[in-house]
């Protein structure tokens, strides 16, 4: 069941091209008249493909207000194996307990700075992130994270600015995301989840493995590794 | 008197090129074995001139490990007379009441978020920003937001990181930011903090009214302008 946020005539929904933030724009999409969709480039390895899942989803939707936006300076700051060649990206169950490697410093902080910043230039009244509880691991896609981030919108913004960053995946698992998507007909087709490769998914990346598990645990074939889906039905395009 | 934030080992300072950021950067220079200055464009006006500013700063207290990136982005985002060529800086005493058109949509978060991202991946546990009383007409400058992006870097980065945000401007006025200045010895005579030339300061933008207003009141010549300043005796360049 859609999380329930009260309708907005603007929102900003973060689209990176995945599968959570395609689910998280499909939620906007259903309770905004005026959608504006953000890509973020930030040097990680597959950006290039990213940015053609992120242009076809709004393509999908009609969104004519995007914007694609490239931060290479999370590049220049590295720690991060997304972002710095020289560390490998996890793979299987090799994963340490503790923060990944994966994990970009203050990554979210940035992206939502952004978002907000759109929002506030646009007038939008929401801003849409697909965090989600799997990846509590992070972070900076935690609840208590998302409290304090929206405290600071209300601090460091106009005070008519009224912008709320809005999470509706926060609580759900990969399974609960896959069965929100199909539910509201999200594209799930055209997005990408893999960190290593941009032809087809290496399916060995902690973001291969948590999409799989997730698919299968939701009883729904894969579209993008599978010929056919149940969730390409609806699909509007 | 220079605010009492007990000493780090490491410390990432904002160093804008302008007056308060010299100054905070003093201050964290006093307080840190190993400082690190990081410089952000984000298509304001006079970005040139400010990023020759910064170099010579660094220069100045021998700060080897500099960063200097460019986020084309606030410009895109636009909604500021500082980035958007199209409309007026205010001048003199026009600025009507509220919020400034100079104001940048929550840049001070994106320039926060930027540092913290650079302070966790280099394992500094402060970070120095300049911002103070006289520019509270800007929500991101007051002490309510700084408290919030406190809480955000606490719920947003490694539970190990221990990061504080540390503006030790933030309760002084201008004067008292120059009384400090030169207290500390900061090269005032390498920053710039006019928003429309990059040449000499036009004299009359709100951000020169403020310079001067603040050297005048401190009882120093400011030594941009004037052809030899109080503050520069203790210059080490």
């Amino acid at each position: 069941m859609a999380p329930s946020y009260p309708p907005v005539d603007r929102a900003v929904a973060l689209v990176s091209g995945g599968l959570d933030s395609c689910v998280a724009a499909a939620v906007a999409c259903a309770a905004a008249a005026r959608p504006a969709f953000l890509h973020i480039s930030y040097g990680q390895r597959t950006q290039a493909r990213e940015r053609r899942a992120f242009e076809a989803i709004a393509d999908h939707y009609g969104v004519d207000e995007r914007l694609a936006v490239d931060i290479e300076y999370l590049r220049q700051i590295g720690a991060s194996s997304l972002t710095d060649p020289s560390l490998d990206i996890p793979r299987g169950d090799d994963a340490p307990a503790g923060v990944p490697s994966t994990y970009v410093p203050f990554r979210n902080a940035n992206l939502l700075a952004i978002a907000v910043a759109w929002a506030e230039a646009l007038g939008a009244r929401a801003v849409y992130i697909g965090i989600h509880r799997e990846g509590a691991t992070y972070p900076d896609c935690r609840p208590a994270f998302l409290e304090a981030f929206n405290r600071l919108v209300t601090e460091g913004t106009r005070p008519d600015s009224g912008i709320q960053v809005r999470a509706p995946l926060i609580e759900m698992d990969k399974a609960g995301i896959v069965r929100l998507g199909c539910e509201l007909e999200a594209p799930l087709h055209l997005t990408w989840s893999c960190y290593s490769r941009e032809d087809t998914p290496c399916g060995a990346c902690h973001s291969c493995r948590l999409r799989r598990a997730g698919f299968a645990s939701a009883g729904v074939p894969d579209p993008v590794t599978a010929a056919t889906s149940t969730c390409s039905k609806g699909e509007k395009a």
